[in-house]
């Protein structure tokens, strides 16, 4: 059996290329939906990604290249990926930032079924807004072993660049899941596991929740926390213990702190 | 006894006013320095700030002034801070953002002596960079009531504007030092609790870590984690149990999932 077709090899020295522009479009949600891609920065991540089975479309590798930046071209190439090697000024440009990384990868957005996610701990974000706090949660749950992140109705864009970068690659680690809040509530109710919300309201403490092999971990929205309708289909409302004068934690360190919690005995 | 002088009144409609130029420099940490003044944003963060004692020396107030608005110039002026009411535009250009807060205070800044700080868990953070997870950790502290924050060497500025928003006016409550390195070590010697500093290579599960009244957490930075230097004078090097692939935590959320563990039979 032959392997893939070997991508092509391009080197482009103009900061007006057009196929340089759409890499670059890939920053705006826009240009990300119609050509379901999304950029990875960095050589770092582009061999996390391909140790995850992830294969980029297309890298973009700075001109000169290095020895490893060569060594990642001709691997990705082997792999079926075009490699459009690019100077300083178009990387700068593609990037959008100075000092760009020496690699920018390019790969198909994948999403998972919620209902395929494995036994587990599953964290579900309603309508989470920063892109800091939802790359944040899927490097923390898979550094605690989560099954699975599942955001729900209109969130913060896991694709983005700054949500991306955030992941450190775990972006290409852990089942990530996009659903309206009626499929989620109907996920919820099939999985065997309890449903469990925070809320500050909560009446239960999470230190006492008993774990469960496939529980669901929900977090309500940064500023108003759950709504009244997903916080009604919760199996059980707990709070995470506070102290001090501080009205909540920032959402990314209240979902870890209570993955962490629920995660605990089993760690 | 008299209270102090009430403030004085100004209202500044042109962009170019020099002193509103001047609190407009207050982005930059070079004129925090020189001037020993930070900036702090929204009317809920300058209300916090007057509930924990600090009191503003000057608010710049979106004019025209909403009754909310006015009963707060009205009473930090009665408490001696100079009010300047300002239009959207000026507003904007003070804020350096479009649809800016309606009040904007400024404030000197207050560290605290590490040695007069309370029983308790304090936070040390080996040459935090990113002003986010700073200020973060400020509000994280603050919710699971930890004695207070040790910033150690050449940090980001925990007064900036970034790290003072990321504090969601923590800043106002935890107790907050910076100090050198030596002098560090000194004050951890002292201090009468262990000093616990977190290593990817720690050997001791921090979950087994026997509680103690004046224990201070100790973090490496964001990118290598705990200098040899640093990790030489802990008395024992905890690791916080992880799964997955994940090489590490980001910062603030490791932070807060060590401070949780050690606080949480006592929370």
């Amino acid at each position: 059996m032959s392997g893939p077709r070997s991508g092509s090899v391009k080197h482009v020295t103009s900061t007006a290329n057009p196929l340089m522009k759409a890499v670059r479009a890939l920053h705006q949600r826009k240009a990300r939906v119609e050509s379901g891609l999304f950029l990875a920065e960095g050589h770092k991540l582009v061999i996390d990604a391909l140790a995850a089975g992830w294969t980029p479309t297309m890298i973009v590798a700075m001109e000169p290249a290095t020895a490893a930046v060569s060594e990642l071209a001709a691997r990705v190439r082997a792999l079926g990926a075009d490699v459009v090697f690019a100077n300083a000024a178009v990387m700068e440009k593609v990037a959008r930032r100075e000092n760009p990384q020496t690699v920018i990868g390019v790969f198909e957005q994948h999403l998972a079924d919620p209902a395929k996610m494995a036994e587990g701990t599953i964290i579900a974000l309603e309508e989470p807004r920063d892109p800091g706090n939802v790359g944040t949660i899927i490097r923390t749950a898979d550094a605690l072993g989560a099954a699975g992140v599942i955001l729900i109705g209109s969130s913060a864009d896991p694709f983005g660049v700054e949500a991306v970068r955030a992941t450190m690659g775990s972006i290409f680690h852990v089942p990530l899941a996009r659903v309206e809040r009626e499929d989620f509530v109907r996920f919820a109710a099939r999985r065997a596991g309890p449903l469990i919300g925070t809320h500050l309201a909560g009446s239960v403490d999470i230190r006492t929740v008993e774990p469960s092999g496939s529980q669901i971990l929900l977090m309500g929205t940064e500023q108003s926390g759950l709504t009244e309708e997903l916080a009604a289909r919760c199996d059980v409302l707990v709070r995470i213990p506070m102290a001090g004068k501080a009205d909540s934690f920032n959402l990314a360190i209240a979902t870890a702190i209570g993955l962490y919690e629920l995660r605990r005995p089993t760690l």
